[in-house]
């Protein structure tokens, strides 16, 4: 080999939320480290950063300052010639998007994280002996021509290369200016006039929920028989009830069979045939979103040197430690089978490194249980714990109480009265089991019951912590005193 | 007498958020409940509800919200002659005020509270013998014609009569129309071009930030060397750096010694003459509130009778149950020497009817150290726990953790990019023990601490709990982590 070969304690492939977050903590425990993002150092961040949650809520955060400012007559202000520049929108997002990118290039030199900008995979060499004693071999091959390939050697690997978009099979012969991914459509040019989004999950419904605010008129096609899935459905109910508002249809238990171009005179617009059990319709729009998930990225990572398999999902299986089947190689994020989150690739980054860092003080596995989901629509949903569902099918015992946003006062007064929160807890311990939000800032007020969750807390103990008057988080006390019986403003 | 003697087992005098929570709750643990209110029952809500969180609130949402909107260009937004219209804006808050005070009527119906319009007191009988026992006699002075006094007996009574404005004596022979106290201010007839107001208490400062994003320009006179002296002093600064975008002058250690009609051709201005320890200064405003503080509403309650004495600042003194001297009288709120803020009356309303109504399992008393401090300006500020100087004070060792609000992706989408998060937590256990927040969301981001506080929880625990991305609440992990000396994001 010509290359110089670079020794590490630590090597992470995968420069997101999960990948930088274990760099800096592996430095912060003594290792070194390398971190190996294909983008290279300038683009950091992952999907997260670069294509999902931070340009996404910026969007969304945009799209509900337009929806609010809609509204503002009623609360004594006045505005002529109300409009937006989508451009300067989409400037302010990759403005966002180019500041933090600038923030994680800090930190990789504060925390003295070696950089190598290209691809990482195991080296053949990798399926030889004992590579935890003595070394896995990473082969970076960069685009850098003057240095395709670099050879890097750590006793630990991370694998934290993330995800990518699920194509609809379909479409593979359609492709039209008019089809855009979940990428894509975060440089739409313009606000489409009739916007349909193929797939009612998380990424599809915050879409939704953004040009809907936006003004487009939205068709929303899913293949199961519910939206959000995972979410308590009287939940989502509620969020439908706020978005009939919109322009919005929604098709479930439908799948989309062919897009074509339409045969009416306005060249601009696509049409969409939709298939149900029993008949079938088309609709025309003039953008389409596919956004039918996204698959593990484990392709060309050389796992096969290390016999490590992928699961049918093409997800790569790990124990409560994040540790795969090769010694010292961990994966985490949206490789692995749990939740496909940021804040749960940041967890699993912080459970693999105390794991192989303090190897006498193994660490608390992660309980999936207590990772919460958050949909950034208006209104948001959030969750934590078990559906009602998941309660049945373990016959875990529960009481549910349910308090609606309305009767706060600071729900009113910030204008967020849709909504409710709803607590499952335990008949005779009163232990929180589960806890379901739609409403304005849903996403915020999950954050305590996490804490909650992880500390085994009672209602009578949240009953009794004293919030400040007026805010929208006294709804938590007031959910927890209908839970014991005794309310004090739910009607 | 030949007014018919009304029995019930607890009259509780006063109908404002100690009162009436303490009045619901009594129905809900089997008592009979008479409620006195002297505003009748289409006035119950005391301060907080008529004069106090609830108008504010509105008015200083009002305020932040035409606040952001000078600055929506920036965020893609366009808008010719934007202007606001106060009395729509005052409209708004009087219709809040209606909507909860019918909210609060209902409440009563629902929970068979019986309402009493009038002014409660101790009938002089209540010297007699054992009242406990036999039945307090409570007079009700009704300004009805047709039913003039009512006499009420229960065995239990709950004083709630809140507090009143504290005039400030120099100006008793100075009323103007341009001075304004916090009731009067809240339906000024428009916005002042300048406002003085006198003490940077709370109250002040929750109208200089509200006048200030109206446009005012606001001078505070404070007499103590610090504006918000309860605060961590930090925070405080972090505030006024913040406020040097408004037309703002702070004069601390500064008496207001008159204030006179101003000489010039101006006759729509006062004259403030202040006086610091060395130096002598006038400025002129079109209007000056006074905000000095409250005194408990002790007169005429006809304490004697039971030879209950009120302490030098007025308050009535009681244990940690809220029992005061008298069997069986109990009193909760700004009539005690407890914060005057209503959270912290609900949660004494809870207290003492735990403890009444359930003689045999006493209640966990209130640790007034996990009561939550807030102000409702932008940015906020809010705190639970010990400040440095009281810790300093007690000799309680502590480290400090401090991050502020800019590096949180969030902050920065939604426009809350000032302010930052304190946290001082035990050296060796990480026991969180004071939290200090200025931020856009401070008031709500302190909630989870509050329940943190009450369950003793360790940095290590919050550290631990997966908080949703992006949200604000992100930076309790990244406060956490900074603690146990491990930051992710922080620079």
């Amino acid at each position: 080999m010509s290359q110089p070969q670079l020794q590490f304690d630590l090597a992470v492939i995968g420069g997101g939320p999960g990948g930088y977050a274990a760099a800096i903590r592996a430095t912060q425990r003594g290792l070194s480290v390398a971190l190996i993002e294909k983008h290279g150092a300038q683009q950091l961040g992952g999907t997260c950063l670069n294509v999902g949650c931070i340009p996404t809520k910026y969007l969304l955060d945009s799209a509900k300052t337009w929806h609010k400012l809609q509204k503002i007559s009623k609360r004594g202000f006045k505005a002529t010639k109300l409009s937006f520049d989508w451009q300067t929108i989409l400037a302010g997002k990759n403005q966002l998007i180019a500041r933090q990118r600038q923030g994680l290039r800090y930190l990789m030199n504060k925390h003295h994280v070696t950089v190598f900008a290209g691809h990482g995979s195991f080296h053949s060499s990798c399926s030889s002996a004992d590579p935890h004693q003595t070394g896995y071999t990473i082969v970076v091959n960069s685009q850098n021509s003057a240095a395709p390939t670099t050879l890097i050697t750590a006793r630990y690997v991370i694998l934290a290369t993330g995800s990518q978009i699920k194509p609809l099979q379909i479409l593979s012969q359609h492709q039209s200016t008019h089809i855009y991914n979940s990428d894509e459509i975060l440089n739409i040019a313009a606000v489409p006039q009739h916007l349909a989004v193929i797939g009612g999950g998380v990424i599809g419904m915050e879409f939704a929920s953004l040009f809907a605010m936006m003004g487009s008129q939205i068709t929303i096609i899913e293949a199961q028989d519910n939206l959000l899935n995972e979410f308590d459905q009287q939940c989502v109910q509620e969020l439908l009830k706020y978005w009939k508002s919109f322009k919005l249809k929604v098709h479930t238990a439908t799948t989309l069979d062919k897009i074509t171009p339409s045969s009416n005179t306005n060249a601009t617009t696509s049409t969409l045939h939709l298939k149900t059990q029993h008949s079938q319709t088309t609709i025309t729009a003039d953008a389409v979103l596919v956004a039918v998930g996204r698959t593990p990225a484990t392709t060309g990572l050389g796992l096969e040197h290390l016999a490590i398999k992928t699961q049918a999902s093409g997800a790569i299986g790990v124990d409560q430690f994040g540790q795969t089947t090769a010694p010292g190689v961990y994966a985490i994020g949206d490789i692995t089978p749990s939740p496909a989150l940021a804040h749960t690739a940041t967890a699993e980054a912080h459970l693999v490194v105390d794991h192989l860092s303090r190897p006498n003080q193994p660490p608390q596995p992660i309980n999936y249980l207590n990772n919460p989901l958050a949909v950034y629509s208006y209104p948001e949903l959030a969750a934590v714990g078990f559906t009602a569902a998941q309660l049945n099918q373990r016959n875990i015992p529960y009481s549910t109480a349910q308090v609606p946003f309305q009767i706060m006062a600071k729900a009113t007064i910030e204008g967020y009265p849709e909504g409710f929160i709803k607590i499952h807890s335990h008949p005779s311990t009163t232990e929180i089991l589960g806890v379901h939000i739609v409403g304005g800032r849903a996403t915020e007020l999950i954050s305590e019951f996490v804490t909650a969750r992880a500390l085994e807390t009672t209602l009578e103990e949240f009953a009794h912590a004293i919030r400040p008057h007026p805010t929208l988080s006294e709804i938590l006390s007031e959910v927890a005193a209908q839970g014991l019986g005794e309310p004090v403003h739910a009607p």
